[in-house]
Protein backbone atom coordinates (compact mmCIF):
# COMPACT_ATOMS: atom_id res chain seq x y z
CA UNK A 1 0.00 0.00 0.00
CA UNK A 2 1.55 3.87 -0.55
CA UNK A 3 1.69 5.78 2.20
CA UNK A 4 -0.07 8.31 2.76
CA UNK A 5 2.03 11.75 1.35
CA UNK A 6 2.21 15.54 2.95
CA UNK A 7 4.33 18.38 2.12
CA UNK A 8 6.32 20.07 4.37
CA UNK A 9 8.54 23.21 4.52
CA UNK A 10 12.57 22.34 5.14
CA UNK A 11 12.70 24.79 7.73
CA UNK A 12 9.93 22.49 9.58
CA UNK A 13 12.30 19.77 9.89
CA UNK A 14 15.14 20.19 13.07
CA UNK A 15 17.08 16.93 13.40
CA UNK A 16 15.04 13.93 13.10
CA UNK A 17 12.02 15.93 14.30
CA UNK A 18 9.11 16.95 12.17
CA UNK A 19 6.71 20.52 13.67
CA UNK A 20 3.21 19.74 11.92
CA UNK A 21 1.57 22.85 11.41
CA UNK A 22 -2.27 22.81 12.07
CA UNK A 23 -3.40 21.99 8.98
CA UNK A 24 -0.95 19.44 8.65
CA UNK A 25 -2.01 17.83 12.06
CA UNK A 26 -5.65 17.89 11.43
CA UNK A 27 -4.98 15.99 8.03
CA UNK A 28 -3.39 13.74 9.59
CA UNK A 29 -4.91 12.73 12.24
CA UNK A 30 -8.78 13.67 11.54
CA UNK A 31 -9.29 13.44 7.44
CA UNK A 32 -6.96 10.47 7.02
CA UNK A 33 -6.99 9.52 10.79
CA UNK A 34 -3.72 8.14 10.87
CA UNK A 35 -2.98 6.84 14.70
CA UNK A 36 -0.56 7.67 16.88
CA UNK A 37 2.36 5.96 15.55
CA UNK A 38 1.55 5.55 12.29
CA UNK A 39 3.58 6.28 9.25
CA UNK A 40 3.21 8.90 6.63
CA UNK A 41 5.62 9.89 3.57
CA UNK A 42 7.01 13.95 4.08
CA UNK A 43 8.46 15.82 1.02
CA UNK A 44 10.25 18.81 1.47
CA UNK A 45 9.81 20.20 -2.12
CA UNK A 46 12.86 19.68 -3.16
CA UNK A 47 13.25 15.95 -3.97
CA UNK A 48 13.72 14.86 -0.34
CA UNK A 49 11.55 11.87 1.30
CA UNK A 50 11.09 11.12 3.91
CA UNK A 51 9.38 8.09 5.99
CA UNK A 52 8.09 9.45 9.42
CA UNK A 53 5.50 8.46 12.28
CA UNK A 54 2.92 10.62 13.89
CA UNK A 55 4.14 11.48 17.70
CA UNK A 56 2.50 13.67 20.12
CA UNK A 57 4.59 16.37 19.57
CA UNK A 58 4.42 16.33 15.47
CA UNK A 59 6.23 13.48 13.84
CA UNK A 60 9.57 11.68 14.15
CA UNK A 61 11.62 11.01 10.81
CA UNK A 62 12.41 7.25 10.83
CA UNK A 63 14.51 7.51 7.75
CA UNK A 64 15.60 10.04 4.34
CA UNK A 65 14.16 7.78 1.51
CA UNK A 66 16.49 8.87 -1.27
CA UNK A 67 17.99 6.04 -2.93
CA UNK A 68 15.82 5.93 -5.85
CA UNK A 69 13.43 3.16 -6.40
CA UNK A 70 10.06 3.14 -8.23
CA UNK A 71 8.88 6.57 -6.22
CA UNK A 72 11.50 8.66 -7.15
CA UNK A 73 12.12 7.07 -10.63
CA UNK A 74 9.03 9.08 -11.40
CA UNK A 75 10.83 12.66 -11.17
CA UNK A 76 11.54 13.33 -15.38
CA UNK A 77 14.88 14.48 -15.33
CA UNK A 78 14.31 17.33 -17.86
CA UNK A 79 14.49 21.22 -16.91
CA UNK A 80 10.87 22.19 -18.86
CA UNK A 81 9.84 25.68 -18.54
CA UNK A 82 5.93 26.72 -19.49
CA UNK A 83 5.33 29.91 -20.12
CA UNK A 84 1.58 30.52 -20.15
CA UNK A 85 -0.87 33.09 -20.90
CA UNK A 86 -3.23 33.50 -18.29
CA UNK A 87 -6.35 32.52 -19.68
CA UNK A 88 -10.19 33.83 -18.81
CA UNK A 89 -11.55 32.42 -15.47
CA UNK A 90 -10.38 29.72 -13.61
CA UNK A 91 -8.49 27.90 -15.97
CA UNK A 92 -4.95 28.04 -15.22
CA UNK A 93 -5.73 25.80 -12.25
CA UNK A 94 -6.45 22.86 -14.03
CA UNK A 95 -3.39 24.23 -16.55
CA UNK A 96 -0.95 23.76 -13.10
CA UNK A 97 -2.86 20.94 -11.61
CA UNK A 98 -1.71 19.04 -15.19
CA UNK A 99 1.16 20.36 -16.07
CA UNK A 100 2.80 19.29 -12.49
CA UNK A 101 1.22 15.81 -13.05
CA UNK A 102 2.69 16.03 -16.50
CA UNK A 103 6.54 16.68 -14.98
CA UNK A 104 6.79 20.15 -15.44
CA UNK A 105 9.76 22.21 -13.58
CA UNK A 106 8.69 25.62 -13.68
CA UNK A 107 5.76 27.67 -14.41
CA UNK A 108 5.93 31.30 -15.50
CA UNK A 109 2.10 32.66 -15.90
CA UNK A 110 2.87 35.47 -18.67
CA UNK A 111 0.77 38.95 -19.02
CA UNK A 112 0.04 39.22 -22.36
CA UNK A 113 -1.56 41.45 -24.96
CA UNK A 114 -4.60 39.28 -25.14
CA UNK A 115 -4.93 38.97 -21.60
CA UNK A 116 -5.44 41.73 -19.38
CA UNK A 117 -6.32 40.14 -16.74
CA UNK A 118 -4.11 41.17 -13.30
CA UNK A 119 -4.88 38.40 -11.03
CA UNK A 120 -4.87 39.00 -7.10
CA UNK A 121 -1.97 37.64 -5.09
CA UNK A 122 -4.76 35.16 -3.62
CA UNK A 123 -4.36 33.47 -7.47
CA UNK A 124 -0.57 32.73 -6.86
CA UNK A 125 -1.03 31.06 -3.68
CA UNK A 126 -4.22 29.19 -5.12
CA UNK A 127 -1.99 28.32 -7.75
CA UNK A 128 1.02 26.96 -5.43
CA UNK A 129 -1.42 25.15 -3.33
CA UNK A 130 -2.51 23.16 -6.34
CA UNK A 131 0.25 22.17 -7.80
CA UNK A 132 1.59 20.84 -3.90
CA UNK A 133 -1.54 18.54 -3.94
CA UNK A 134 -0.73 17.74 -7.68
CA UNK A 135 2.52 16.94 -6.52
CA UNK A 136 1.53 14.56 -3.78
CA UNK A 137 -1.08 12.87 -5.65
CA UNK A 138 0.82 12.03 -8.88
CA UNK A 139 3.70 11.24 -6.24
CA UNK A 140 6.27 13.79 -7.46
CA UNK A 141 8.85 14.77 -4.95
CA UNK A 142 9.32 17.92 -6.93
CA UNK A 143 6.80 20.83 -6.70
CA UNK A 144 6.74 23.12 -10.00
CA UNK A 145 7.89 26.63 -8.94
CA UNK A 146 5.22 29.32 -9.80
CA UNK A 147 6.28 32.65 -10.74
CA UNK A 148 4.17 35.63 -10.06
CA UNK A 149 2.71 36.88 -13.26
CA UNK A 150 5.13 38.98 -15.59
CA UNK A 151 5.09 40.76 -19.08
CA UNK A 152 5.97 38.55 -21.89
CA UNK A 153 9.24 41.06 -22.57
CA UNK A 154 10.10 40.02 -19.08
CA UNK A 155 9.54 36.57 -18.91
CA UNK A 156 11.51 36.04 -22.16
CA UNK A 157 14.94 38.17 -20.57
CA UNK A 158 14.79 36.03 -17.76
CA UNK A 159 15.19 32.99 -20.20
CA UNK A 160 18.33 34.65 -22.29
CA UNK A 161 20.80 31.85 -21.62
CA UNK A 162 18.32 28.92 -22.70
CA UNK A 163 18.85 27.25 -25.98
CA UNK A 164 16.25 25.31 -26.88
CA UNK A 165 12.90 27.57 -26.83
CA UNK A 166 9.64 27.17 -28.36
CA UNK A 167 6.42 29.12 -28.68
CA UNK A 168 3.46 27.90 -30.30
CA UNK A 169 1.05 29.39 -32.52
CA UNK A 170 -1.65 27.96 -34.06
CA UNK A 171 -1.55 30.48 -37.78
CA UNK A 172 0.70 30.31 -40.01
CA UNK A 173 3.09 27.44 -41.33
CA UNK A 174 5.59 25.87 -38.79
CA UNK A 175 7.23 22.78 -37.94
CA UNK A 176 5.10 20.54 -35.77
CA UNK A 177 7.01 21.02 -32.38
CA UNK A 178 7.05 17.22 -32.03
CA UNK A 179 9.34 18.37 -35.83
CA UNK A 180 11.79 19.64 -33.88
CA UNK A 181 11.51 17.33 -30.63
CA UNK A 182 12.59 14.48 -32.65
CA UNK A 183 14.99 16.09 -34.87
CA UNK A 184 17.28 18.66 -33.41
CA UNK A 185 17.36 18.31 -29.61
CA UNK A 186 19.69 17.74 -27.03
CA UNK A 187 18.05 15.16 -25.06
CA UNK A 188 19.05 16.60 -21.32
CA UNK A 189 19.19 20.38 -22.48
CA UNK A 190 16.19 22.46 -20.52
CA UNK A 191 13.46 23.30 -22.62
CA UNK A 192 10.84 26.35 -22.44
CA UNK A 193 7.53 26.55 -24.19
CA UNK A 194 5.42 29.40 -24.57
CA UNK A 195 1.53 28.77 -24.96
CA UNK A 196 -0.78 31.80 -25.50
CA UNK A 197 -3.97 32.75 -25.19
CA UNK A 198 -7.19 32.10 -26.73
CA UNK A 199 -7.06 34.00 -29.80
CA UNK A 200 -2.88 33.65 -29.89
CA UNK A 201 -0.44 35.67 -29.57
CA UNK A 202 -0.53 39.38 -31.23
CA UNK A 203 2.04 39.84 -34.19
CA UNK A 204 3.99 42.30 -31.66
CA UNK A 205 4.69 39.30 -29.28
CA UNK A 206 5.32 36.69 -31.83
CA UNK A 207 8.32 38.87 -32.81
CA UNK A 208 9.28 39.43 -29.53
CA UNK A 209 9.92 35.73 -29.35
CA UNK A 210 11.17 35.14 -32.22
CA UNK A 211 13.74 37.99 -31.75
CA UNK A 212 14.27 36.41 -28.32
CA UNK A 213 15.59 32.93 -30.16
CA UNK A 214 12.01 31.19 -29.60
CA UNK A 215 11.27 28.82 -32.57
CA UNK A 216 7.55 29.09 -33.71
CA UNK A 217 6.03 25.40 -33.90
CA UNK A 218 2.39 24.16 -34.05
CA UNK A 219 0.25 21.82 -32.49
CA UNK A 220 -1.75 20.18 -35.13
CA UNK A 221 -4.14 21.36 -36.94
CA UNK A 222 -6.56 21.18 -34.57
CA UNK A 223 -7.81 24.36 -32.54
CA UNK A 224 -7.22 23.93 -29.05
CA UNK A 225 -8.90 25.61 -26.06
CA UNK A 226 -6.17 27.72 -24.02
CA UNK A 227 -6.47 24.85 -21.14
CA UNK A 228 -6.01 22.37 -23.52
CA UNK A 229 -2.96 23.27 -25.69
CA UNK A 230 -0.01 23.37 -22.68
CA UNK A 231 -1.12 19.79 -22.24
CA UNK A 232 -0.66 18.86 -25.48
CA UNK A 233 2.51 20.78 -25.46
CA UNK A 234 4.03 19.00 -22.23
CA UNK A 235 2.79 15.56 -23.36
CA UNK A 236 4.90 15.84 -26.55
CA UNK A 237 7.68 17.24 -24.65
CA UNK A 238 7.47 14.31 -21.96
CA UNK A 239 7.11 11.50 -24.31
CA UNK A 240 9.39 12.25 -26.98
CA UNK A 241 12.05 12.68 -24.17
CA UNK A 242 10.96 8.98 -22.62
CA UNK A 243 10.42 7.54 -25.45
CA UNK A 244 13.90 8.92 -27.26
CA UNK A 245 15.54 7.61 -23.75
CA UNK A 246 14.02 4.52 -24.60
CA UNK A 247 14.80 3.92 -27.91
CA UNK A 248 19.06 5.03 -27.15
CA UNK A 249 18.52 2.69 -24.49
CA UNK B 1 -14.09 36.64 -38.22
CA UNK B 2 -15.72 32.93 -37.80
CA UNK B 3 -18.99 32.56 -38.07
CA UNK B 4 -20.84 30.77 -35.41
CA UNK B 5 -21.42 27.27 -35.94
CA UNK B 6 -24.06 24.81 -35.31
CA UNK B 7 -25.10 21.06 -35.64
CA UNK B 8 -28.22 19.83 -37.51
CA UNK B 9 -29.30 16.63 -38.16
CA UNK B 10 -28.93 15.73 -42.11
CA UNK B 11 -32.80 15.08 -42.05
CA UNK B 12 -33.24 18.70 -40.99
CA UNK B 13 -32.28 19.92 -44.28
CA UNK B 14 -34.98 19.74 -47.48
CA UNK B 15 -33.44 20.96 -50.46
CA UNK B 16 -32.15 24.15 -49.19
CA UNK B 17 -34.05 24.77 -46.48
CA UNK B 18 -32.58 24.16 -42.67
CA UNK B 19 -35.73 23.40 -40.56
CA UNK B 20 -34.26 24.21 -37.26
CA UNK B 21 -35.50 22.92 -33.88
CA UNK B 22 -36.72 25.24 -31.10
CA UNK B 23 -33.43 24.97 -29.24
CA UNK B 24 -31.31 26.28 -32.42
CA UNK B 25 -34.01 28.67 -32.71
CA UNK B 26 -33.40 29.98 -29.81
CA UNK B 27 -29.73 29.98 -29.34
CA UNK B 28 -29.36 31.80 -32.94
CA UNK B 29 -31.98 34.80 -32.57
CA UNK B 30 -31.20 34.85 -28.49
CA UNK B 31 -28.26 33.43 -27.29
CA UNK B 32 -25.91 34.99 -30.05
CA UNK B 33 -28.57 37.68 -31.39
CA UNK B 34 -28.19 36.80 -35.09
CA UNK B 35 -30.34 39.26 -37.28
CA UNK B 36 -32.72 37.98 -40.01
CA UNK B 37 -30.43 37.35 -43.00
CA UNK B 38 -27.55 36.51 -40.54
CA UNK B 39 -25.14 34.10 -41.65
CA UNK B 40 -24.06 30.90 -39.43
CA UNK B 41 -22.15 27.59 -40.40
CA UNK B 42 -23.98 24.56 -40.22
CA UNK B 43 -22.32 21.15 -40.09
CA UNK B 44 -24.50 17.77 -39.94
CA UNK B 45 -21.82 16.09 -38.06
CA UNK B 46 -21.13 13.88 -40.87
CA UNK B 47 -18.41 16.11 -42.67
CA UNK B 48 -20.15 18.35 -44.52
CA UNK B 49 -20.30 22.05 -43.62
CA UNK B 50 -22.80 24.53 -45.21
CA UNK B 51 -22.84 28.36 -44.91
CA UNK B 52 -26.58 29.35 -44.16
CA UNK B 53 -28.70 32.14 -43.32
CA UNK B 54 -31.40 32.55 -40.73
CA UNK B 55 -34.73 33.20 -42.22
CA UNK B 56 -38.28 33.96 -40.89
CA UNK B 57 -39.19 30.15 -41.02
CA UNK B 58 -35.69 28.56 -40.42
CA UNK B 59 -32.47 29.24 -42.59
CA UNK B 60 -31.45 28.91 -46.45
CA UNK B 61 -28.77 27.15 -46.97
CA UNK B 62 -26.36 29.70 -49.45
CA UNK B 63 -23.82 26.88 -50.47
CA UNK B 64 -22.77 23.60 -49.23
CA UNK B 65 -18.77 24.44 -48.58
CA UNK B 66 -17.38 21.13 -49.24
CA UNK B 67 -13.87 22.14 -50.99
CA UNK B 68 -11.83 22.02 -48.59
CA UNK B 69 -9.77 25.38 -47.23
CA UNK B 70 -8.46 25.92 -43.64
CA UNK B 71 -11.94 24.60 -42.12
CA UNK B 72 -12.41 21.14 -43.39
CA UNK B 73 -8.62 21.13 -43.18
CA UNK B 74 -8.65 20.44 -39.46
CA UNK B 75 -10.15 16.96 -39.84
CA UNK B 76 -7.46 14.36 -38.96
CA UNK B 77 -7.33 12.24 -42.15
CA UNK B 78 -6.59 9.21 -39.01
CA UNK B 79 -9.43 7.04 -37.91
CA UNK B 80 -8.83 6.73 -33.78
CA UNK B 81 -11.24 4.60 -31.76
CA UNK B 82 -10.85 5.43 -27.90
CA UNK B 83 -11.45 2.59 -25.34
CA UNK B 84 -11.74 4.62 -21.96
CA UNK B 85 -12.29 2.55 -18.95
CA UNK B 86 -15.43 4.91 -17.39
CA UNK B 87 -13.96 6.71 -14.16
CA UNK B 88 -15.82 7.62 -10.89
CA UNK B 89 -17.72 10.96 -11.06
CA UNK B 90 -18.40 13.26 -14.27
CA UNK B 91 -14.58 12.65 -15.04
CA UNK B 92 -15.47 11.49 -18.95
CA UNK B 93 -17.47 14.38 -19.34
CA UNK B 94 -13.56 16.15 -19.70
CA UNK B 95 -12.75 13.06 -21.09
CA UNK B 96 -15.39 13.38 -23.98
CA UNK B 97 -14.72 17.38 -24.36
CA UNK B 98 -11.09 16.80 -24.88
CA UNK B 99 -10.83 14.13 -26.90
CA UNK B 100 -12.93 15.64 -29.10
CA UNK B 101 -11.04 18.09 -29.45
CA UNK B 102 -8.15 16.49 -29.91
CA UNK B 103 -9.77 14.24 -33.38
CA UNK B 104 -10.29 11.32 -31.53
CA UNK B 105 -12.88 9.31 -34.17
CA UNK B 106 -14.72 7.17 -31.87
CA UNK B 107 -15.21 6.81 -28.04
CA UNK B 108 -16.12 3.45 -26.39
CA UNK B 109 -16.72 3.75 -22.43
CA UNK B 110 -15.71 0.11 -21.15
CA UNK B 111 -17.04 -1.16 -18.00
CA UNK B 112 -13.85 -2.53 -16.43
CA UNK B 113 -13.63 -5.04 -13.14
CA UNK B 114 -11.99 -1.66 -11.49
CA UNK B 115 -15.45 0.34 -12.40
CA UNK B 116 -18.59 -0.60 -11.27
CA UNK B 117 -20.09 1.91 -12.07
CA UNK B 118 -23.14 1.11 -14.65
CA UNK B 119 -24.18 4.60 -16.26
CA UNK B 120 -28.08 5.79 -16.36
CA UNK B 121 -28.68 6.30 -20.23
CA UNK B 122 -28.80 10.31 -19.65
CA UNK B 123 -25.09 10.33 -19.73
CA UNK B 124 -24.85 8.53 -23.01
CA UNK B 125 -27.02 11.10 -23.76
CA UNK B 126 -25.19 13.40 -22.09
CA UNK B 127 -21.76 12.94 -23.54
CA UNK B 128 -23.08 12.73 -27.42
CA UNK B 129 -24.37 16.60 -26.54
CA UNK B 130 -20.61 17.38 -25.49
CA UNK B 131 -18.48 15.73 -28.44
CA UNK B 132 -21.11 17.66 -30.42
CA UNK B 133 -20.37 20.97 -28.23
CA UNK B 134 -16.65 20.07 -28.35
CA UNK B 135 -16.81 19.50 -31.99
CA UNK B 136 -18.37 22.83 -32.92
CA UNK B 137 -15.98 24.58 -30.53
CA UNK B 138 -12.83 23.50 -31.92
CA UNK B 139 -13.97 23.94 -35.47
CA UNK B 140 -14.49 20.24 -36.21
CA UNK B 141 -16.81 18.88 -39.18
CA UNK B 142 -17.23 15.21 -37.81
CA UNK B 143 -18.63 14.51 -34.73
CA UNK B 144 -17.11 11.42 -32.18
CA UNK B 145 -19.44 8.30 -32.18
CA UNK B 146 -20.00 7.40 -28.67
CA UNK B 147 -20.76 4.13 -27.98
CA UNK B 148 -22.96 2.78 -25.07
CA UNK B 149 -20.80 1.53 -22.13
CA UNK B 150 -19.70 -2.05 -22.91
CA UNK B 151 -17.99 -4.89 -21.05
CA UNK B 152 -14.20 -4.98 -22.25
CA UNK B 153 -14.81 -8.09 -23.89
CA UNK B 154 -17.34 -7.20 -25.97
CA UNK B 155 -15.50 -4.37 -26.79
CA UNK B 156 -12.07 -6.13 -28.00
CA UNK B 157 -14.14 -8.64 -29.97
CA UNK B 158 -15.95 -5.61 -32.19
CA UNK B 159 -12.50 -4.37 -32.87
CA UNK B 160 -11.10 -7.99 -34.75
CA UNK B 161 -10.33 -6.68 -37.59
CA UNK B 162 -8.20 -3.90 -36.32
CA UNK B 163 -4.47 -4.46 -36.43
CA UNK B 164 -3.22 -1.38 -34.48
CA UNK B 165 -3.92 -1.73 -30.98
CA UNK B 166 -2.60 -0.43 -27.66
CA UNK B 167 -3.24 -1.07 -24.14
CA UNK B 168 -2.01 1.76 -21.61
CA UNK B 169 -0.33 0.48 -18.76
CA UNK B 170 0.98 1.91 -15.58
CA UNK B 171 2.98 -0.71 -14.11
CA UNK B 172 5.56 -2.66 -15.91
CA UNK B 173 8.38 -2.75 -18.34
CA UNK B 174 6.75 -1.87 -21.47
CA UNK B 175 8.01 0.36 -24.47
CA UNK B 176 6.59 3.60 -24.18
CA UNK B 177 3.53 4.65 -26.68
CA UNK B 178 5.38 6.95 -28.55
CA UNK B 179 8.25 4.38 -29.50
CA UNK B 180 5.97 2.02 -30.93
CA UNK B 181 3.78 5.07 -33.12
CA UNK B 182 7.45 6.07 -34.28
CA UNK B 183 8.79 2.79 -35.17
CA UNK B 184 6.42 0.54 -36.44
CA UNK B 185 2.94 1.77 -37.63
CA UNK B 186 2.08 2.15 -41.22
CA UNK B 187 1.23 6.19 -40.69
CA UNK B 188 -3.19 5.92 -42.30
CA UNK B 189 -3.45 2.82 -40.80
CA UNK B 190 -6.66 2.84 -38.19
CA UNK B 191 -5.35 2.85 -34.28
CA UNK B 192 -7.14 1.63 -31.34
CA UNK B 193 -5.72 2.47 -27.84
CA UNK B 194 -7.29 1.36 -24.49
CA UNK B 195 -6.92 3.62 -21.41
CA UNK B 196 -7.81 1.46 -17.91
CA UNK B 197 -9.17 3.54 -14.40
CA UNK B 198 -7.74 4.69 -11.21
CA UNK B 199 -6.07 1.47 -10.28
CA UNK B 200 -5.14 0.41 -13.64
CA UNK B 201 -6.63 -3.08 -15.94
CA UNK B 202 -6.44 -6.18 -13.52
CA UNK B 203 -3.94 -8.79 -14.71
CA UNK B 204 -7.59 -10.60 -16.14
CA UNK B 205 -8.32 -7.38 -18.51
CA UNK B 206 -4.58 -6.83 -19.68
CA UNK B 207 -4.02 -11.06 -20.82
CA UNK B 208 -7.61 -10.56 -22.44
CA UNK B 209 -6.25 -7.44 -23.98
CA UNK B 210 -3.05 -8.90 -24.99
CA UNK B 211 -5.48 -12.43 -25.98
CA UNK B 212 -6.69 -9.72 -28.82
CA UNK B 213 -3.41 -8.36 -30.52
CA UNK B 214 -3.32 -5.47 -28.19
CA UNK B 215 0.02 -3.70 -27.20
CA UNK B 216 1.00 -3.12 -24.14
CA UNK B 217 2.71 0.56 -23.71
CA UNK B 218 3.38 2.85 -21.21
CA UNK B 219 2.13 6.52 -21.03
CA UNK B 220 5.82 7.52 -19.09
CA UNK B 221 7.02 7.16 -15.47
CA UNK B 222 4.48 9.59 -13.67
CA UNK B 223 1.20 8.98 -12.00
CA UNK B 224 -1.60 10.00 -13.87
CA UNK B 225 -4.92 10.63 -13.48
CA UNK B 226 -7.68 8.57 -15.36
CA UNK B 227 -8.88 11.86 -17.30
CA UNK B 228 -5.23 13.12 -17.55
CA UNK B 229 -4.38 9.68 -18.88
CA UNK B 230 -6.48 9.39 -22.42
CA UNK B 231 -5.51 13.24 -23.16
CA UNK B 232 -1.55 12.46 -22.86
CA UNK B 233 -2.05 8.93 -25.43
CA UNK B 234 -4.26 11.26 -28.10
CA UNK B 235 -1.61 14.07 -27.68
CA UNK B 236 0.91 11.47 -28.69
CA UNK B 237 -1.04 9.31 -31.48
CA UNK B 238 -2.26 12.97 -33.07
CA UNK B 239 1.13 14.23 -32.66
CA UNK B 240 3.13 11.62 -34.23
CA UNK B 241 1.00 11.53 -37.06
CA UNK B 242 1.05 15.19 -37.75
CA UNK B 243 4.88 15.09 -36.73
CA UNK B 244 5.58 12.30 -39.55
CA UNK B 245 3.52 13.63 -42.14
CA UNK B 246 5.42 16.71 -41.92
CA UNK B 247 8.79 14.62 -41.64
CA UNK B 248 7.67 12.80 -44.78
CA UNK B 249 6.86 15.83 -46.68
Amino acid sequence: MTLQRITIEPNQIDDRHITLNREQLHYLTRVIRLPMGGKFHAIDGKGNLYLAELASDGAQIIELVTDGGSEIDRELPLNITLICALPKGNGFDDIVRASTELGVTTILPALSDRTLLQPSPQKLLRWCKIAQEAAEQSERLKIPKIAEPQPLKTIFEGLADLDDKYICEARGEYPHLLTCLERNRDLHAPIAIAIGPEGGWTDRELNLARDRGFQPVSLGKRVLRAITAPLVALSLIVGSYESREDRAG
